[in-house]
């Protein structure tokens, strides 16, 4: 069983105050939290270290690693018909495998901890990756009507049976209908009664565009958030991602049906989407988290990028100084981040929490002076500070050395796969 | 002399193409560019690097990297007021010169090789930093009428006359008044004479804020392009940081001056100034280069944190996903940086150019698969994959390992300034 402290670390609280400490960990959690000096045979040096909770990437497609720089710069519908889906139709198992594999590298290399992820088809490769990786996930196979519609959900049930609780718990399975736009009412409402069976929650692509606004009302004279509640959909818990263009009334079924968000700043940006009004929800108390979406629409995995994404974007959307300051936006990364993957006791560094840490290494120039290393980790410092990554107690990597995973042979075998799938 | 090869590596064209090619350096400028094969004594192996022309960083204060982190998350008023200015009336020459020397580390690391700096007193001690380290600066002494406006005029004169074109050229100057709320128009004149009759260039902060324009309006009638205009002095060639609130009439007197524009996204969202039209001021042929403005407002130095944020912002800003694409973006960080600094034959790899060069590692999993240099440099990369840089065909940084400038040391004299200025 694990059972070290990491001494003499600066802390963030989850009240977003930095404080010196010593973090016990025993077994899969953090078992005490002390000041001063410490004794103990087995300790992790903290000098020069910020310790976080880790980040919660709370949308993403991990196997689309595949596709990062196949295809940018294009109208979206281009994007994705030319050149997006027909690459996506001839993925086959090992590719959802090493696609996976190498969004593990990358994110325990960044200081993710827990990732949403919504794709498919094989899921069941994703939680594999999950189990060795050590990371923490939440699987939901992506639902599209119109393509195999009945079958896929069938499967969705499968590895809900197959891997929910998995992994010590390390991997949680969700219910993934799509979009508004891929899933009509009727085939929510069947996914509804599934998942209602099993007491599943839901990952679901929500208003991220105004297309799909003016589509939705085209097509059944409302709102998408108001046209999916009267499916029963919303019932069991939901993560709506994206919720870029929303109406006051949306927002109202949001708050109601206690909705977590996930605010993807970049891929908003880059997909010339739109601004999620993260501000307006967080005022309201909803519970808004950041991803970083699929790499072929971010492009990468860098969950410390979003934090300073969604930082910097509430501040000139509101023109207002003040918006998501830096304890706030990490916050977001991490206890809203679990809680919007439906985590117990996760993405807070307290007595009796899992121990989900990320040390930085504050050593390097854009560290210095060192006022405040909060507002370092936000607005300065960028991802490879990411030293030592702890899931469950385990620890993922140190000094930046990957304890689980071989990274060479990934990119090895990730790379033979891109060539196939480019080269057909 | 130096005299050598970047062998085998993808190079970014000017076209904003990339090819494989042979990169021939002699002295100070690339003497060729070839195909294939190479044979050569002193070779650098370009194999998994990507070449492209070092960034332009084009607006910045490099001594206030000390402000780091010093305060953040305030209203405009108050930061400026109760933190920034006070610390800064503390700071000694030896400040301005430690400060200036960890943020030449930062560039560095972050492939940057030229920037654009205002700031003061004792601008001597960046241009020695300048001369130091290897980088090519473009400095400027900060004019405020109302803070010794005529002593700190004189000073900039000095400087002209002893640093423009030291250090093998590497050194340039330019005049530094401050922005039309400190600069009133009888200053401006004077400084336009000083600045006219030895033929210097202005580097001016200009439209950054909304409030900037209003009290410009309520002194002058008029907007703040307009009035500076009617002092004669943009008639030397002018760098113009920000350009957020600009309106049509202000973008003619841009045009028809050949204004370069610098466009500083990640300060302009973390202040709430506003967003820059870049797009717009591009497709009207205005220079816009890419700038991160002081180390307290930003909060670092890296350029391709610029680049990205540029390439991002503007396709939210116009909901337009094919604006500013990724090759436009890099052109704006390096060809149109250099032009905004008034160098000749800098920012592109061109046969007969200065050899201002950054070679990329493209060995990490963000650059994985490898389809596309240029957008995996933009979108995925982070700037630790600067793997060489290299100013006059003098290379700066090889393997992370910095060639000019003794890291340690200097954070440890910069970490005491820091100290001193905070404590007092």
């Amino acid at each position: 069983m694990n059972n070290y402290v990491i001494s003499g670390v600066k802390m963030l609280k989850p009240s977003g105050e930095v404080e010196a400490a010593n973090i016990f960990i025993s077994g899969d959690k953090i078992s005490k939290i002390t000041q001063g000096e410490v004794e103990c045979s087995n300790v992790i040096d903290g000098k020069n270290k910020f310790a976080t909770p880790g980040l919660v990437n709370a949308h993403t497609h991990a196997s689309m690693t595949l596709l990062r720089s196949y295809s940018d710069d294009k109208a979206l519908m281009d994007w994705l018909q030319k050149d997006i889906w027909p690459i996506e139709d001839k993925m086959q198992r090992q590719d959802i495998y090493w696609g996976a594999k190498l969004a593990a590298v990358e994110m325990i290399r960044g200081g993710t901890t827990a990732f949403a992820d919504m794709y498919g088809p094989c899921m069941d490769e994703v939680a594999k990756v999950v189990d060795e990786s050590g990371l923490r996930g939440s699987l939901s196979q992506g639902l599209i009507s119109f393509a195999n519609g009945e079958k896929k959900l069938a499967a969705n049930v499968e590895l809900y049976k197959n891997f929910h609780g998995a992994a010590d718990g390390r991997i949680t399975i969700m219910f993934g209908p799509h979009a508004i736009y891929t899933c009509p009412p009727d085939y929510l409402k069947k996914v509804a009664a599934e998942a209602q069976k099993l007491g599943a929650e839901i990952h679901m692509h929500m208003n991220e565009t105004q297309t799909e606004i003016n589509d939705c009302l085209k097509a059944y004279g409302k709102r998408p958030f108001e046209v999916v509640n009267e499916t029963g959909l919303f019932e069991q818990g939901t993560l709506a991602a994206h919720c870029v263009w929303l109406s006051d009334s949306e927002i109202e079924i949001i708050k109601a049906k206690k909705i977590r968000v996930a605010h993807n700043p970049g891929s908003n940006m880059k997909l010339a989407s739109g601004i999620c009004p993260a501000t307006k929800l967080l005022s309201k108390g909803v519970t808004v988290a950041l991803g970083t979406d699929g790499a072929s629409s971010n492009n990468n995995l860098d969950m410390l990028e979003e934090v300073r994404l969604a930082a910097l974007l509430a501040k000139v959307d509101t023109l207002n100084p003040l918006a998501v300051p830096a304890a706030q936006a990490l916050q977001m990364a991490t206890q809203f981040g679990a809680a919007a993957l439906g985590l117990q006791n996760v993405g807070r560094l307290e007595e009796g929490c899992k121990a989900d840490i990320v040390l930085w290494d504050m050593r390097g120039v854009d560290w210095q002076p060192n006022y405040n290393p909060a507002s370092l980790l936000v607005y300065s410092a960028n991802s490879t500070a990411a030293d030592t990554v702890i899931v469950d107690g385990k620890i993922l990597m140190q000094g930046r050395e990957l304890k689980t995973l071989d990274e060479e042979k990934i990119i090895a075998e990730f790379t033979a796969c891109a060539n196939r799938l480019s080269n057909n």
